[in-house]
């Protein structure tokens, strides 16, 4: 991750929860205390170094130990990070690391959950632009950690053609011509389809990537044996941890999943604070 | 909402997204094109003016049209905002206002199943701090939106006396004397309980709201009465759609559940564009 | 105070102040020197935190030693604050943390004032939201500084109503009951009376604090009756140092004075750099 | 002004107050109102331009209409701006644009009264660095509405030697050397003098301008008679409506006084606003 | 570009040039004047769309129009874009508005000499991530407009594997094979090469791109040979005008050259400005 | 310069180049590096303290030893800037560092070859406002370090009065005047003129500045003995390395070139990477 980013999301973070002021936190700020991350149930742990730069930022007196990494699995009762500095610092910093750190942990465990369904199929698990605005940098580290891959980060560094942008070049053929007249020769030029007519089309015009939406299993099938390794391709669309294996069964190289970020549940994680 | 800060969070995220430019988007900027939102199921609409301050952003000729109002509900295909302009604007804009318009109609819609939940006990659904950093005048309205009620916004303003504080303040009756002492005339003193002694205890000092903190619904019923109207009484901790209409009909005034903002799915809103 | 919010202040005020660079000072660079902040008058203390903070952006080398603590008295000659480190860091940051202090100070001793015209009378002195656009935070640490209180911080945090809102509500009673709908349970609902007749209606409608809006001590005493402690009462409008006894001796609970923040002189304090 | 700056100041003032919404004032959203800023005593007015731009940042649906010019002399009950449009608005707006005018016309007000007594004299009043930190552009503005003029913007603008400066150089000489080898050709070399010698040394160096600093009306006009012309004369440090006269009359070209922005009590200005 | 971007770096410019207000300029604000952008010889147009920014945020009033696209070419005399509004706003705009066309333009220029110097061969002419701090995306806009392509935007969104990396992995295989495992789908894996035999490394390893960097044309052409379309091929490195052709009928694919943004000239355009 | 202005362009310059983090060197974090910066051509020195504000950033563990100093001399092989860390932070920081380096040495080594043209003249070489749009400061630093002098950083902080000004005033007189009552005391009123008879005006009203705009050598002596030293001369308009020896020894005082900052080709400059 970018520190530069991290810091500025941090000080945002803060200035958004502390506002002017802890008005119940500051009359313990004598007292030196000690603090625990704690898991309360079975996760993958992300954003230990946001949290590590949240209490920075709120006093760089406090001392932050990680007690396991980016990444790692952690169960019911396990010390993530733990720290020590004045009360009033931890208990002002506590909600905002721990807001960090349960949000990009729920979506490295669910990530987890995805990537362990497709296991030895040889597909990956991709991530999408569904994130939460501002937050894509962290959300996507948090992906990699449940051990998907990232699609690409935003409009800037990435040519998806889709259903809207055929409709207004007026053909797909246009629209490929397009792009790779256009786009810089490092980014693979790829083309959402909806039907197997539309993949023999992508494939005629030289996608790099095939993108199939929402196709039934066996017509994905037939997508992938009809594209016959000429194009990576993409499998996305309504996939759940039901779906998940079969549709990695059928060939496809990569399935982008919306839910990894859009809508993964907070990892249940605590904070213990007591006198040093 | 305070429009100042929705410029400056929808600015960031646009700024996120597009990045340096959309480069699949911009071969037909020179296309007029009209766009919607359509609800893909049951939803409790919100944040319908950040997604139009999301189209007037990236090109201040798009016009934007609200076809309904957030707090309103939607089923399967309502159109909740149409809009038209070039077909690069709406192309460049549609995933950031549809990340926006998720986000916060999802925190409506699972707000409005509590509150409906509750319907008739007189109990108001709350939210809490465990929201997605840097969201939270977001979230906190679509949470009004769903029919729920805010808690403090920040550690500014409120005073929220937590188990954490009374271990470093040596005892509760000595933390609520002193943020009795400092804190603005404005706020009501609340203290989180975990059992019944300390309610009394909370009672005895004065408390304006006591907590209840993870309480059986048996011994929340026996605080209720205990506090006999002396303090507003608020429950917290692992309530569920499942629980808490128990939990209402033990005669709390308040129930506040972090899953609203911190676990709340993404609402179901795609975005059709077509040539105008 | 929030030390992200006294970052970005900081670092305001210099942008603002050393703009390019300092083109006086930058020939001495390379002479160690030593800097004291000196009282030059009666004062109370506040923001040696925020002059520290300009000291170190301008030069993380500069070692500064506080000499006394927000909230002290202090009198001509007394050393505030002592630093050392190279002449052009010193005096690049000179004026900017005279600034800081000067203004914070001018506060807190103006308060101090107002706090000793009340003691032992049972009222507060409050400060109001006629603060510097930009600096709030910091002067309402100043106000706290001096031995006054807070009232809310913004719109956002406290309801106040006002005869502005009741002509716009249509009544008192509309006023109050959408307020008590709709506002967070943790803040007090504030109303401002101008007669006898309206603290009448006021209390009837159930606010929780009534503002007498410049009452004659008559009237006021009168409304402190009726009121009988079934509200907390805030005296406001025009109270000077010569006034203010007289109101608090009327059993008022607050006294709200806008000049504590909107007309405080500059604090006397200079800044003494020699060689080391 | 620069309206860059003025946008970003005026923002920053917003979202500091509005926080994350205005709880009191959401109720009137639909209600149109009407509001005048009215003169409450005898001020120069200084600052509309900023506060249309807070009406226009927190609804640009409110039209602003400026009855009078920053500059020009009111008197109780003179209405300085009207503006119409929500009533949400409105009073969302108030306590910010109120906040920017009281102040900009209390420091143009103070300046007039300055001005006014050195008028004939030939002598400029003039402002200094002692300005609230992040404000100085609005500050300066307003001393220049009030008929002041404006000492150099900050330090990277102009070239000022105190004693400080020579101290830490070894010499008045020296420091002027180097100022005279290094500084812009755009701008005077101004060197603070605190005797009759000081002021023989500078001028032997060749300073473009002399400040006085805390001299004695005699050995000021004994300076003058020294001086004779050859370089411009600055006079400084606790000068005070009851001396300036006196200080003017010595032929010194420029008066410089803190107070004017460090130390001016805002204007008298109310805000009226009712139904449309 | 993104127009959210184009606004911030607008306001930042004007923030640095105009600081506290044009104090030349401020006197002729009642004034209207006209102003055109002249070229001042052959150039090609980039920039125009910044050029209008900056007269908007200096003044809304200021009506522009350009007159010329960017991307065209304009001679000694052409009038590229034209405003009118008060005097005062174009004065202050004026100098930000040139210092963008004129970088841009001449970005555009320099590279449409690559450009039309490599006509006929295929070869695409690209730039580099060696540009202005902070304007990468005007900079790559002006490249596109004088007919190059963008390599990637940034470290985030392109894997080009350099001597550095190969020697901090330890060998090109485990660099290549690292990348190929973490980078996400879209991206091509691009590596740097010295020499014939790292030519057959990367080719082995499979790199989609390969780079020759400060290859002999006679080695270019062999590698070339060598790679037979299993990759695409960029040449680096220290390529001038003059030699620009004898790399381009190597047959590489594509040409990447720092200096068209590290050291374009700025193209001659003037602005004049009269009273309407 | 303003060290908090250094800190925000590198977080501006970081965010820009790394976005969400470098896929490419985010494999070789383990790996401790050395990296030095080397001249690879005879070039003035200027931004090593810009740079190493950059490995600070990146990764405040990085050390990094300046070779030398701005200002100095370097040629083929110098080491100007020594650092040691984690690979994947050199390897992160190395484009930005160089950037900023790279164009602040171009900048200062044209400077210095001009400076160098006019030895023993007593004419000073200046800057303008044609600098690059944001980075004003690090430009106007490099052309001292060069050698050379500044003209003024914005239109805030000196009075410079162009034929367009004069267009709109009305004459040169009355613009004078206006400049003269409006303008700082410590500012002198520069003015620009294209002909003997404007100079003649030009001193009649007093200007302490005049600005030759493109006059031949003959007029530009003419001018000179005209003045006769009751004005500083400034030469302006198309000056180069060939002809500005003969423009300083027509006796003006001052030289300002715009290509110094809009026109400098990059300094030569490479980082070494290399295992620990």
């Amino acid at each position: 991750m970018n520190p530069v980013v991290v810091k500025r999301l941090v000080a945002q973070a803060l200035e958004e929860d502390i506002g002017s002021g802890d008005i119940t936190g500051m009359a313990f700020g004598g007292v030196p205390a000690i603090g625990r991350f704690v898991a309360e149930g079975n996760i993958i742990v992300a954003g230990l170094a946001v949290a590590r730069e949240v209490f920075r930022q709120v006093d760089p007196e406090v001392e932050v130990e990680l007690e396991t990494a980016d990444g790692a699995a952690a169960t019911h009762g396990d010390v993530l990070l733990a720290c020590s500095g004045s009360g009033a610092a931890l208990l002002a910093a506590e909600r905002v690391a721990l807001n960090f750190v349960q949000r990009m942990s729920g979506i490295a465990t669910l990530t987890r959950h995805y990537v362990e369904a497709v296991a030895g199929t040889g597909a990956r698990v991709a991530d999408t632009r569904k994130t939460t605005p501002g937050l894509r940098m962290l959300e996507k580290h948090a992906v990699r950690m449940g051990g998907g891959h990232n699609h690409r980060m935003g409009l800037a560094d990435g040519v998806l053609i889709k259903e809207n942008h055929i409709a207004l070049a007026g053909s797909l053929a246009k629209a490929v011509a397009h792009a790779r007249r256009h786009a810089g020769h490092g980014y693979r030029i790829e083309v959402e389809t909806t039907s197997l007519d539309e993949v023999r089309q992508a494939l005629a015009h030289g996608a790099d990537i095939i993108m199939l939406d929402n196709f039934e299993p066996l017509a994905m099938r037939e997508a992938v044996a009809l594209i016959g390794g000429r194009a990576m391709v993409e499998a996305s669309g309504g996939i759940t941890l039901n779906t998940i294996r079969a549709v990695a069964e059928t060939g496809v190289n990569v399935i982008s999943i919306g839910r990894l970020t859009h809508s993964a549940p907070a990892a249940e994680i605590s904070m213990d604070i007591f006198p040093a």
